[in-house]
């Protein structure tokens, strides 16, 4: 019989790693002059591999030289500092390095005592960011509530919502099935994930109703309130609120304050989703757009996106953990009253819908402690900073307009010419390969999205964006 | 105004690296000799970290020894030889770099688009993973199914409970919210995974039937079949079955042939877990509870559990994707007949529930080759080898009794005394920190579960675990 292999050797695993830190090091090198949105064509990758697995180990040095003629011109280059497409997904050292240690340690967190560490490190590093970002207290865990680590905004929203459904029918959904009659609220700027909760909880979407937005593309208080009470007149129940702090089209802000006064008056859960924007917390001048969370029953935000944390790493706070432990915990409700709800130790497999969970935790804590809270806002500040220029220069150029108020370190703008002439543009600078701009839809419009948010970008790499765009747009029009 | 940090500088990750991975150097070769139950009380490890974050970097070598001091200690060693404790969580040399270059890369994979590499290499890991365990090619990308990367296999099992109940619905759960009648089915033995997933879908615990056990724990096709008929002469639809191929408990297996034509038969979907026992399809020998396999709508198996490839890489396959992008997929039922759906190219955000994801197909990549199949297979054969070796001390030793059948490395046993007893002897040896197993219970009495499955475990660790349980024992009847 062969004998087993060692899965874990020094020997090989060290000079593997010296050879992955090199090519680490030199794709970092390369990024600015990569083009950023992928040239494969569909099939490609797939169709270049081989069909089936080794059937003896390949030499490292095999794999890593796959990973040049293989999987590198396939890859979209999210960390290229000419990434300005959808929003950013912040990668940096410490949180690499964590990354590899939680690998390493290899722990699962799903119970307090499968590895007490990874569960009170966790609660330790939401109750960092909840005092960094000036959270509501009622977010820490020294109170009713606290936070926990989701892989997403569309994991903790989905949470958030089946948590409102039990509180509304007093568990019984859980027990029975949907009862029937209960209806969500968000905006129509709203992102996707609030449709695909509605979905998946059993709700629906003809339950969901997409709330009108003002000039600036918020929700509208009045239309919401208008809208729950034809709902409760025609017997049905307003259950759920989703607000955004940040919408994904333009990082719009509902009026959390307004919003939760309605919803506490009507007792209906009010989940607010700043996965992006979230971040911008840190920085006191930016704080006002939170006036209001301490009404909400629920708050998410990504360090992923902005905050030099991998994915996955979304924050999810919760004001009162028992709504949310009793509506995922699968142990009996009479057994919930103990340690795990009372405070002290959590089992964070009843805060999240899988089981298991690895040990993210490190991530924070190595990012926190490698940049400082200083560093981080150094970072935030600088990409508000690069966003105002380049929407100052879209501002004074007579051939480009901006379609929305420039929130945090968003851009929305467009040529001032057709939907098709935006279209064609924005097809030709991705392609070019120098930037990576994605676009949305606001009022009927085609509009061009620039973001800036990933860790490398810096004036240069916007300067350079701007005078791509405004070159690429001469040309077609010349054509 | 402070200038931003360097988010990725080479200058300190490589020094940071070189350091760490000394460390982690160091803690496996400390790892047989540690307590593998961590020590630790609640609030230990959360009062002694500071209650904020620091304003100003840390120096690394503070957290290294921050890492020693306070998380160390706080640890549940997964990766000790002498951890048997509920199913293993493999981790490997291969898979930990492959998911530091993940972390490096930084790429999401939620549309193919946003990097092709990222969606092209899981397919094909999935297919290669299909081709190596030869499981029915209905689940090959090539066909009308596939094969997806979920977190774990709570996840992989609500998504196939939503598909199936929108192909009982004809889509309209999503849109109208939960149409009533449905009935979900599974074994008495089935894991509590299921229990979540028809909670959080809206089907409600009361709709899901807990079907009587064999002798061998296995689901009595008969049973179900009376239930089934039972719940549709009450006016009732059946529609998903969830069978195991090794449960939790004592890694039994459900009749997949028998089931899969009475879910045939009646139209309902059969999803299997086989999530810690779906590796042993890699050895031809094993494959024989796997027979008719063919005949289920969905399947799973969790690598990160005994195929050395790190939390969090859960493989799911479905015989008909469009049926599980029809539930997940926001974007309207009208446009999902596009390549997404063709074949060529696949938009994983609609074969899952969050919309984010990493490059976790790397470590699949990387430990396929790293140790190619044969590598793999060798490392079960020992797994099972040292299982029924340890069986057989069981099963020759007066004092102890064997409890179920012995399926593949686990092995369920107990000291013939009293419930109590055994509950001490559990407790003894944990405590004393030598090894860590796990308990269940099985026809009412409380059962001791040891699994061989973690990647360093060797004869010596076994057999230093029975001569543990046995001198405990045996200091236990003195005292």
């Amino acid at each position: 019989m062969q004998p087993p292999p060692r899965a874990f050797d020094p020997s090989s695993f060290r000079p593997q790693l010296a050879a992955l830190t090199d090519w680490i090091v030199a794709y970092y090198e390369q990024l600015p002059h990569l083009p950023v949105l992928s040239r494969s064509r569909p099939g490609e990758i797939f169709n270049a591999l081989p069909a089936t697995a080794p059937e003896l180990p390949d030499p490292f040095d095999e794999v890593l030289a796959d990973l040049d003629q293989l999987i590198l011109p396939g890859l979209t280059h999210w960390q290229s500092p000419n990434f300005f497409a959808y929003f950013p997904a912040n990668a940096s050292g410490p949180s690499m390095l964590a990354d590899l240690l939680s690998a390493a340690l290899g722990v699962q967190g799903m119970l307090w005592q499968t590895s007490p560490a990874c569960t009170e490190l966790e609660t330790r590093m939401l109750d960092w960011l909840a005092e960094a970002c000036a959270l509501p207290a009622v977010f820490r865990a020294a109170g009713a509530g606290g936070g926990v680590l989701q892989d997403s905004a569309s994991s903790a929203t989905l949470c958030a919502l089946i948590a409102a459904r039990e509180r509304a029918t007093g568990g019984s959904s859980n027990e029975l099935g949907y009862a029937g009659g209960l209806v969500a609220y968000t905006s129509s700027q709203a992102h996707s994930s609030l449709d695909k909760a509605v979905m998946l909880a059993g709700i629906g979407r003809a339950n969901l109703r997409k709330i009108e937005v003002d000039e600036n593309f918020a929700l509208r208080p009045a239309a919401l309130a208008a809208a729950m009470a034809a709902d409760r007149a025609a017997g049905l129940r307003p259950f759920f609120v989703g607000a955004t702090v940040g919408t994904t089209s333009s990082l719009a802000c509902d009026p959390l304050g307004e919003l939760g006064r309605l919803c506490q008056r009507a007792g209906v859960w009010l989940h607010v989703d700043a996965a992006m924007a979230g971040s911008a917390a840190l920085l006191p001048e930016e704080r006002g757009r939170f006036a209001g969370l301490e009404l909400a029953d629920s708050y998410c935000f990504n360090p992923h996106k902005w905050l030099l944390t991998n994915f996955d790493c979304c924050c999810f706070y919760v004001a009162c953990r028992q709504d949310l432990v009793a509506a995922l915990s699968v142990t009996p409700a009479y057994l919930n009253n103990d340690a795990s709800a009372s405070g002290g130790s959590f089992d964070y497999r009843d805060w999240q819908i899988p089981l298991g969970r690895r040990f993210r935790a490190l991530k924070l804590w190595f990012v926190l402690r490698g940049f400082g809270l200083a560093g981080l806002r150094a970072l935030l500040r600088h990409h508000l900073l690069l966003a105002a220029r380049f929407a100052g220069w879209v501002a004074a150029d007579p051939d480009f307009q901006l379609v929305a108020p420039v929130s945090l370190n968003l851009v929305c703008f467009r040529y001032r010419a057709s939907d098709d002439f935006n279209r064609r543009l924005q097809a030709c600078v991705n392609a070019e390969g120098r930037l990576f701009i994605s676009h949305t839809a606001l009022a009927g419009q085609h509009v061009l999205r620039l973001c800036v948010g990933q860790a490398a970008t810096s004036d240069e790499h916007v300067a350079q964006a701007w005078s791509t765009l405004r070159q690429t747009a001469a040309r077609l029009n010349q054509a």
